[in-house]
This record gives C-alpha cells, sequence and structure tokens, in this order.
C-alpha cells in the first residue's frame, strides 16, 4: 500500500515584518514580493509532504483582497491539500496583524502546485494526503475540481470528462 | 466617449540574467523568483495603460513547464489583455534563451490581474483596451471567461449566470 | 494593576529554506544571515508583548553549534522570556530539519533584549511577563541573573550588588 | 571569411519600476544600482553578440544627467557597438517615464567593453559587428577614437599613433 | 614554535551609507542588519589571523546604545582581541559620523567569537595573537574571563575552577 | 578665501567577502556589483569632502583586469582627486586579497564624478581639495585632463579650447 501523510504534518508557517524594502510607492507590501514568499513556505510544506526535493508547477486563485501596510506582521500558513502522482497542492492562508491591537485578519488565499524531483530532475511519486479536519476535507475535495478545471485550460481534458466541475454549472 | 488604448501601447519587456541568487538547490530558478519578476514586468503594463498607481489584485493560471538554468537570460514580456471598471488582466509570455546557440524557446505563461488606484487607494476607472492582432483578439475574448471563473470560485456570480464559460462544457 | 501578558502570546515562528544567496564558500548558512534572520523573529515576538515600536538593545549568548547546509528547512522559534520596565528579554530556539528524513535537531539558541518606543523613540512602559511552563519559569528566572551581568559588564552595578549572579560562585 | 553579426541582433532591453530599495535619501534612484543594472543589460547584448560567457572589461562615458525619481519606470537598452578581437563595446541609452503622462525622456547614456571568455576564463574571438542604421555607423565610427583613447590613457599606445583621437585636435 | 600574528594585523575596517532597505518603520538601521554587517567585517578579521576559512561560533556583549539614522555613515573597525587553539575572539567597534558635522560617534562595541576549519569543516589550529596596545591588551586580559563566562553558562566549566571570572566577586 | 580640504581627509576604505550573490556562472565577481559597491564608497568620500547630499554625476576609466573570485576578499579605497565648482572627482583603488597567502595585489581603478546637491536637489559650491603626497598630485593633475576631455565628448568644450589636452598630441 502507498505511504500516506496526514495534511497537519505539512504544517509550515513563517512570520515577517514588512519592511521599506518590500513596500511600493504607496508604502504597500508589493503583490510580487508575497507571492515569492508564500512561494518559499509552501515548497517547505510540500517538501515535508515528500521528502524530495520540490519545485513549483503553478500557481492559481491568489487574490490580494487588502493592502498590507510598511510595518505589518504578516504570517503566512500552509498545508498540502491533495497529492496526485508526482503532484501536491498546496493551499495557503495569509494574515496580517495590527500591530497596535494585535488583531489577527485574513487577508489572502492562494493555491500552488509542487511536483517532487529526483537528482535528475524527473518527477517522482509522493505519498497519499489524508485529511483529518473539515476545513481540510473540503480542500481535498476542491482540489480534483480545480485539477480537471487545470486541465482543460491546458487542452489536456475535454470539459465534458471534467464530471466533477460540469456537475457545478448543472445544479 | 470613455478614453481607449490598443494593447499594443502596454507592451513592457524585461530581460534577466539569472543569477546563483535566484535558483534553488539544483541551480533552476526559483518559482517565487520568478513571481515576482513578472509582477513587476505587469504593473509597467497596466501602469502604461492607465498612467495610474496600479496594486496586484489576483494571480491565475501560471504553468511551470521547464526548468530555467543558472545563467540563461529569462525574457519577459506582458500586454493588458482587457479592462473592467477598474481593474486589467495583464497576459505574460516568458521565454529562455540557450546561451550557446541562441534558440529562443516559450517557457511559460501567466495572467495577473491589478486595479488602479488613486492617491488614498480607492480603485479608479481605466480605459478600454482595444486589441487588434489575432492572439490579442483572442485573449480579450478569454478574459471574460476567466472574469466569471474567478467570481464563481469567489462566490460574487452563480454559475448559471456565467453564460460564456457555462457554454464551454455544453459543446 | 499593570498589564499582564503570557509567555505563550508572544510566540512568533519563522521557517526558511537555506538557498545560495545565504550561505559562505563552504555552502553553510552564514553567522550573520541568521543573526539577521533572529532578529526580526525576536522583533516580532517582543512587539506582540507591548504592541509598540520596538528596536534592538543588545544580543547575547548565541552559540552556533552545527552547520546549517544549503537547502536545510531552519525554523526559528520565540517568546518574550522577562520584562523590566520598557525591556524585553526575547528567548530563542533555532531548529534545523534534514530534508530527506523529516529529523528535525536543536541547533542554538541566542537571547536578545528588546525596547519599546513611542513615536519620538522614548522609551515606554511594557507588559509584565507571566511564564507558565517549566521551561518559561526557568528562563524567567535566569533573565535576572542574565540582566545583572549585562549591568556589571557595563559598569553600571557593582559585582557585589548582584545578589542572584554572586550566589553562582559561592555554591 | 569570419562570422559577421548585425548590430540589432544584440538588443537588449529591460524595464524597471524605481522602488524604495534602489534610492537614496532624497528619493531618487543611485547611480551604483543603475550601473549594476545597466552591467546585466549589456552583458545580454554582448552575450547575444558571441554566445559564449562574458565578462566586463571597462565602463567609460557614463554620465548621470537628470535624477530618476522613486517611481518611476526606467527602460534600458543596449546593442553591440562594434567589437576588437575577443571585446565587444556596447552601448547603452536609458530612458525615464513619467508615469502620469507617459511621456519618455532619454536621462542617460554609457558605454561598457565585455570580453568573451573560454570555459577557463581565457579570452575567446567574437563575430565582426555590422552596423546598419544611422546611428549604429555612428558609434561604430567612435568606438575607434574611444579605443585609442583607452589604449593611451593605459599607456599601451603613444598619443602620436593613435591617428583618428589626433584628427580631433587638428580640427 | 607556535606561528605568532600581531593584532594590528587583523585590522579590518568597513564604512557604509544606512540606505532605506536598512532601516526600520522609524527610519532607523535595524539591529538584525548591523549583525550582519558586523559578522562579515570580523570574518575578514578572523581570516587574516589565520588564513583559514572561518565560521562564525558565538556572538556575545553587543549592545546597541543609539539609533542610527537613515543617510548616516557607519563605520565597523575589527581586530582578533584573543585566540584559544582553533577559535578566535574579534573586538569590534561601530563609529556613526553625522554627514553635516563630520562628528564621529562611537556607537557600541561586539564580541564575535570565529573558529578557523579545514576542507572539511573540521576545526584547526591558528597562530598565537599578540596584542600591542594597551587597549589590545586590556581586551586580550578580558577575553580569558569572557570565555570562563561562556564555559560556565553552557555548564562546561564549574563555577569553582573560573578563577579571573571568581576574583570580580570577591573583591 | 573659500573653505579648503585635504585629500587624506576624505579618504574611505570598505572591506568585503565575495559571495554566492554577487557572482556570476563563473565564480567570478560581476562587476556590476563592483561598480554598485564602488559608488557607495566613493559618495562617503565625496561626502566627507563637503559634508552635503551628493549624487554620480559620471563614471570614467573603469577596468576590470582580473577576475575577483568566490571567496577573495576585496578592499576598496577612496580620496576625492580634486574639485570644480559643485563637483568632485573621486578617485578609487581595489585591492584584492589572497585568501590564503594574505597576499594583496591591485585589481582595478576607477574615477568617479560626483555633484553636493542642497535640499531641493540644486548644485551647491564644495570646499577646494588640496593634494600632498605625491600620488594626490599627480591625480589632481590629471584631473583638468580628464574634465576637459569630458566637456569635448559632451560637447561643451571646443577641442581647440582644451590646451592642456592638446599638448598631449603635441609632443
Amino acid at each position: 500500500m502507498k505511504e500516506q501523510k496526514k495534511a497537519s504534518e505539512t504544517f509550515a508557517t513563517t512570520s515577517k515584518i514588512v519592511l521599506p524594502n518590500d513596500t511600493n510607492t504607496l508604502g504597500n507590501l508589493m503583490g510580487g514580493q508575497l507571492l515569492n514568499w508564500m512561494d518559499i513556505n509552501a515548497a517547505i510544506s510540500a517538501q515535508r509532504h515528500c521528502r524530495r526535493v520540490v519545485v513549483t508547477a503553478a500557481v492559481n486563485n491568489v487574490s490580494f483582497n487588502k493592502a498590507i501596510k510598511l510595518g505589518d506582521v504578516v504570517s503566512i500558513e500552509s498545508k498540502v491539500s491533495r497529492s496526485f502522482g508526482s503532484s501536491m497542492e498546496v493551499f495557503l492562508d495569509v494574515y496580517v496583524e495590527n500591530h497596535r491591537t494585535g488583531k489577527r485578519t485574513k487577508c489572502n488565499e492562494a493555491i500552488y502546485t509542487f511536483v517532487a524531483v529526483d537528482q535528475v530532475g524527473q518527477p517522482i511519486g509522493v505519498p497519499v494526503l489524508v485529511p483529518e479536519t473539515d476545513i481540510e476535507k473540503e480542500r481535498f475535495a476542491g482540489a480534483l475540481r480545480r485539477r480537471q478545471l487545470g486541465l482543460i485550460l491546458a487542452k489536456k481534458m475535454k470539459p465534458s470528462e471534467a464530471t466533477e466541475l460540469k456537475a457545478l454549472f448543472e445544479e
């Protein structure tokens, strides 16, 4: 039987203070900088899942809903949400902490996909991801729809074959 | 009548040599670094479209198909593909150049969305984007489907209302 | 009565992958880079304690016991160990994770001191730190000896007045 | 016959947004940062000319005529202007774009010299550069005078032998 | 007889302008950045002492007494203060220069310890350090007390054996 | 009488270890990085001369004669060589130190020009530079020829008026 790993075992987190170096001319954290930080954090989750070198394969559904200001503390949290063969979908939640009140607000979500590779860079199989909590299960289920969508957009799957996704439009 | 701008007027390009600073332990360009470079280049396109401060609103459909190696020359090209009120979808093409043969290969595509903001960070309307070439027109048309998909995923639109997208599953 | 805060409320953590950018000519993480990362993480703990701008006042007892290699995942954890007027002692534990076995080993400890300041940079009082676990209590107790030692070395206290520290040599 | 390459084949361009990271205390782009960016862009032109590893050999005639401000978009363009044995002179034009009006102004020129090297770092011959446009021809002609001047200043040529340069003073 | 080296032969110095990149939200140089700069400068002193690769082993007694502002010129000076087997204690003095008056003020001191290593990272003996000036002799003498203190804190020496240090409390 | 300053009062020096971050694919220090380091060091000299904010105005006569390797210690030294109204010519010498033998070799020279500016960025007069040693006097004398050459190349002076420079070709 294939090796299994719990979602909770892939948890990774990072806290950052937004410094002048990271901001645009409005004094807000630049999107590209946050994308870079999320990539590193998500890679740690993927690496904890498979114990292999991992490379970024895709980025999807990143939305930046609110400006993060100079001096704010940003916390990035990630877990693998599902694995497919040699690829792993990683779900990220980003929180920002008001440095006076300590109030923590969720400011965005993102989904990255990583592939595990061997020494010569060839894809290699990874353990099966086992979700436990409600939110882990919901993200595990959604991962299949997102994967179908990705395959359709890349023209590697016919829309008629994307059973799960199709159902969304037939309700 | 609303101000118009041609897609070609929003073209921006950047060339980079992949340096040790930018690579992972396999000597390949890290995904997060490329995401960051693409964000800056796409922001220049968006800024050329609206002549306003722009902020990253979303990232979608980024796929990394082939490893980019230390020493390679990476060229990033972007144009605004469509505008909606205060937001602009920017399409990016990334090429890598073999430094011995000079052969240039496309290595990935990405789609970023930016919002134009005024001095206090409030969204502000942008010109209408006018596509001219075939590829510009194709991306302009696709932008509507991608926007519907984004609204559905964010639960701001019912799947039944996404006429264009729905058609995809009814063929 | 003075405001109180639990040690656990000041917990901050960061995970980093050691990249080429961070290493010396032996491929090991440079001490100065780790000092910089620890400073940011400790500042977040101090800021969570006092909800004020904090500035680094002193660094002590940092020892680098084992080389951290390129590609390793480093986790930095910190909590405020005790507060004195406007200053806070922060204790850091650094772990390194073998990326193949997942085995996590403690690789060093460090102690930083921060001062809370107001808008014009003047020191301002901070809440009392309340230790709860055994290790938090031990570090809370040690903080007083370390503070006496610091004052003696800075010639702001006579050795004879350092009751706690003196006891160490009289056993 | 020796391999030839057109100036237009060596064109390289980069666009950058001036970020806080790149500015001095007046909020202007620092000269050293621009020198660094120009070096990378010129190296891409030289590499496109010879398809070899190239190393910076000299920098000349860089003048910074106007301050470039935080938030401005800087475009750097370069082409090889002439080749001599294993060395290539690269001419750079730098433009700055007003982010409100879109007006593009030339803000400086620079001349870098690169040498093509083999695997052990030894100089290796490069193709002959063929200028086509008027400006390319003018820069091609000037390259000889600049080279003579460089050799005189380095005391590798007697002023009396610098026929082209000498003529300048005899008009 | 063991090789000897004078303290003056290990002198290293660096001057830096504090740039936006290096500051916190108050516009002051961040402690972690200064720790990083001091590490590099101290490593050069240690390397000049032993002509070997050196790695940071410990940091002690760093105190930040006054804020260093954006635009200030910081000068870091270091010398090896004493050697023990394969380790070297390096003493640093940091000065800040008011950019209008040119007045130079000492703003902090720090003590780093480095270990010389061979190609496989094993510790290797270093020359004996010979102090010459008064301040070099004072720091050479103090190094023994600091070393005893370090060994006690690391529980590698009993307080009763720390003869020099103990005397401090018996005055 | 105008304020005077000795060349020796403008001396500035920096030592750097070449790290992976600073090298190209051959493991050599990149030219652009060295140009950036020299700019900062030269700016400190210029600032010490005039006690004003200074901006880079021009770079000339930089030649990179030998490759500087990963792990080498680079020392940059600079002094103002002459002042003209509001501008200052700064002469730099760069040395590289073999980390095993300690042998120090000169590896290049460079000449930067800075302008002193007031709060609104307008040029402002600087003290007269007084050379004392032979090398300082030689560089002071050469500065006039270099300035004439610069003015001719910028078409702000007729070759026939460049008395000092012309003499060079009439010997």
